[in-house]
């Protein structure tokens, strides 16, 4: 494995693979490595034969009183990771790198980022669709894998894609789960054990909602009732948003029908957790 | 010369000159094609193999009072000049190609756009960077060249493609002039000739800056008060800005030295003309 964390290693890097006509996958993380970015690794494999891993805490995507500094950075633990899981090129560039002290241009999305996650979080996928179009303009990647589980997100990118011609393709992968449920994420090692193991109530309004309405039930406030209850009925857990939405352009549906997304944000005993599912 | 106006023909004609081991370059233009542009051809075609211009009237960085709609087209002689000067290829897209109904990813430089032409024409250069944005992303060129002429846009062009690490290089290109000084722009012809003749005194400005430089004269105020004072002794002459800023980051400086753009924009008539000098 190839370890880079200048521009130009990594531009020389990629233009060798490219000549040796590879097709090249790009995965973008925030390191602390876990079993559902490994999944991604693994779509992107199977679909590309030179994996890049993209490991920056991006500061431009965290409000200020967010967690930025606090956030988990285990580095050593996520090369051996990559190593393991047969990334080609690993790429962890430091802050001053990606932005200049006077970096002044930004990309933004101003529809599907206004509501859900973005109305909590003021600037968030802003600083997300600028990094992720620095990254994709480093690398060029033919594929980018990014997970179904921040789903706001991957319709944003899918959407600036689009919206700019960048010229790569967006996969999304499905969410990676424990084995009760609750879908993975680096900030589940925030949780203590107990509060962990109730988590799982997250996945279980979801596929509540989703048995519901196979069995008839299409009213968006009545489902979306029943999920903040089974949420809040735990201790602790307060729902920040349960939306139904429309899995592309994120608006909201007063009745579900196929292609809509039922989304929830919930703070268990103070951690920010995020899921969907997808009607289908 | 190839004219294209869809999006996958061009990716599928640039892809074929690549492939023949062709360098491309890119001149996006607004059409109306004169000297000005033409000199731009130049450069671009003493630099790479392959020549793209794209003509594209982008409605994004018009104002809702300005005047897209009435904005010069002139698509059969725009061709007959690009046939002309050896373009390679010809992109012609329509609005509706560029820009879906429910286009919502913008690109912005928030610092240097804030001045000068900026604080006139709110929002304009978020449309010049967005639209350059897609070109880059469609053409992928190797070079684009921009007119000096356009200083501020071509210094936020620069900073843009620093900050999201577009891999293109930038040439600028000096300002073409008519025989009396005047800054060739698609806008000379809507002066009158009376008007268009006493332009002259928009330059002559500029070089008498200069000059009063060179002799010692540094002091920013005076430059700029003697540059306004020459310009509105023209009847119906108005100075919109007079500045003296630095070179790249667009700072406005006290004292005038190596690396200062002097810029100024005028109301010649009602008729907006720009134009500078950078002290050598």
């Amino acid at each position: 494995m190839i370890q880079v964390s200048d521009v130009d290693a990594l531009r020389r890097r990629i233009g060798e693979a490219r000549s040796a006509g590879r097709t090249v996958a790009l995965v973008a993380t925030m390191g602390c490595l876990h079993a559902g970015h490994r999944s991604l690794f693994a779509v992107a494999s199977r679909q590309s034969d030179f994996l890049v891993v993209s490991i920056f805490v991006n500061p431009l995507q965290f409000g200020p009183t967010e967690d930025f500094d606090r956030y988990p950075r285990t580095p050593e633990a996520d090369a051996a990771i990559c190593r393991e899981d047969g990334v080609a090129l690993l790429f962890t560039p430091h802050p001053r790198t990606m932005y200049a002290p006077d970096h002044s241009v930004v990309v933004e999305e101003t529809s599907l980022s206004r509501g859900l996650c973005g109305s909590h979080r003021p600037g968030h996928f802003r600083g997300v669709t600028t990094v992720v179009t620095k990254l994709f303009n480093l690398v060029q990647p033919d594929i980018a894998v990014f997970g179904q589980k921040d789903a706001q997100q991957t319709a944003i990118i899918r959407r600036m894609v689009r919206d700019l011609n960048i010229p790569v393709r967006i996969v999304a992968a499905p969410t990676l789960r424990e084995a009760n449920g609750l879908a993975i994420s680096s900030r589940n090692r925030m949780l203590d054990q107990e509060t962990r193991r109730r988590a799982s109530v997250i996945h279980q309004a979801l596929r509540a909602a989703v048995d519901a309405y196979r069995q008839g039930t299409t009213n968006a406030s009545r489902l979306c009732r029943d999920m903040v209850a089974r949420i809040e009925a735990q201790p602790d857990f307060l729902v920040e948003y349960v939306a139904t939405i429309d899995a592309e352009s994120l608006e909201p549906v007063k009745n579900v029908h196929q292609n809509v997304l039922l989304a929830v944000a919930v703070r268990a005993g103070g951690v920010r957790l995020i899921d969907n599912e997808l009607i289908l």
